[in-house]
């Protein structure tokens, strides 16, 4: 996550898509407008403490320069580990019929993108999603939003290394499979019944070729109109809830 | 569609993603930047007419007073009747199995969710879409945006009367299915092969009461995590890919 959050409009929103804020760093000279008394109201609240600081500070802590006089320090996201999703999948595969999907995503580089990929997985019950640590999207302040509150509630990974992140999950007895147009089945004559990893993959290459190497099986949404593909997070609400369909 | 699109930005992006303009108004002391010279050269390229005009005239036509001395006057969107949808259906449905979607959405309030809805709709191979006329999101120049170019290519038709429209389809021999989480089924396990009217709510209140009342069936995707629910363009690719797969 970005450490800071600037400007006033940008730290009322992270307030009220509730971001978890360590602190707010007031400019001393900042005036006391309509903005930033929400700040104020909206900070007592939610108990994160206002402090105040020279202008000077702020202009040095400002990645954009675009504070006016406020940014928002926010708290690391917590990310998991590997372990912490195969911990929590099995023990909702025992209780869920054997059931457990956890979602790689393969170098997504739109955090609007990630954000609503995060909103559908956590609405069909996965047990947690994967990121790289380079070269993609991130959580980030504007997740909050863009998922819907979502990202808060489905634990998430990072790996340096995505072959050997699908390998252990086959380890752990999870089967993978790409969701790609390169495929030659439908996506609904694959089996996904189980422990499934749903690989997805950017939003101009799709799966990379030595993640799709490493997947068990590929399936494909059919794509019937002139327009080339659909968007990375609706052609992945459809796999997933696919996924749900058949193990449900 | 706005009658007009206003600023250097919007006026570029209207014309890199293809949306059909009548002309180009430029204020006569507009300064020839790169931004205006980029506007030029696409018009060349696409012949569009670019008309120098007083700045005044420029004032009086902009509703949001930030033309920057550029309008780009557009086409008005081509809508279809009902009877065309339902004609062009029947010819899809005569080739394909007897399969045939139409997408009715039920006062959905936001363009871009629009745009993602028509994206997914052409993708599936969706025979056309319907829309109110009135309090509805509707075909603007940001939709050539939001569904890739897709509304280029799916016939969409606006109705005065969301259940006269659905009657009209279900005389015509098209079964109407509403999606809403009301359903106590699941939608997966609803009949959804041949001739579909597929019903979509509004971001806030899903599908409207009246409405609902007149669909044939009603199926629900499973919501199963804490968030309360799906986008609504998220939703609907599932829904229609459900339908693709009951069909193919």
């Amino acid at each position: 996550m970005a450490d800071y959050v600037e400007g006033k409009r940008a730290v009322i929103e992270a307030l009220r898509t509730d971001v978890p804020l360590k602190k707010v760093l007031l400019a001393d000279n900042a005036k006391r407008d309509p903005l930033v008394e929400d700040i104020l109201r909206k900070t007592r609240q939610r108990d994160i403490p206002v402090i105040n600081v020279p202008k000077a500070e702020l202009d040095q802590k400002s990645a954009r320069g675009s504070h006016q006089g406020v940014l928002a320090e926010t708290r690391p996201f917590p990310y998991v580990g590997l372990g912490d999703i195969i911990g929590g999948a099995e023990a909702y595969a025992a209780e869920h019929g054997g059931r457990a999907l956890v979602v790689v995503c393969d170098h997504l580089t739109d955090a609007g993108n990630l954000g609503a990929v995060i909103r559908s997985a956590e609405a069909v019950g996965a047990c947690g999603l994967v990121i790289p640590n380079k070269r993609s999207a991130r959580v980030e302040a504007s997740t909050y939003k863009s998922s819907a509150g979502a990202v808060a509630h489905l634990p998430i990974a990072q790996t340096s290394n995505m072959v050997s992140a699908l390998e252990r999950f086959k380890k752990e007895g999870f089967w993978s499979c790409a969701a790609t147009e390169q495929s030659a089945n439908d996506l609904w004559d694959v089996n996904l019944k189980g422990r499934i990893a749903l690989v997805l993959g950017n939003e101009h290459e799709g799966v990379s070729h030595l993640v799709l190497e490493h997947c068990d099986m590929a399936g494909r949404l059919p794509m019937l109109g002139s327009v080339e593909s659909l968007n990375v997070a609706q052609a992945a609400t459809a796999c997933m809830y696919e996924w749900l369909r058949q193990n449900l």
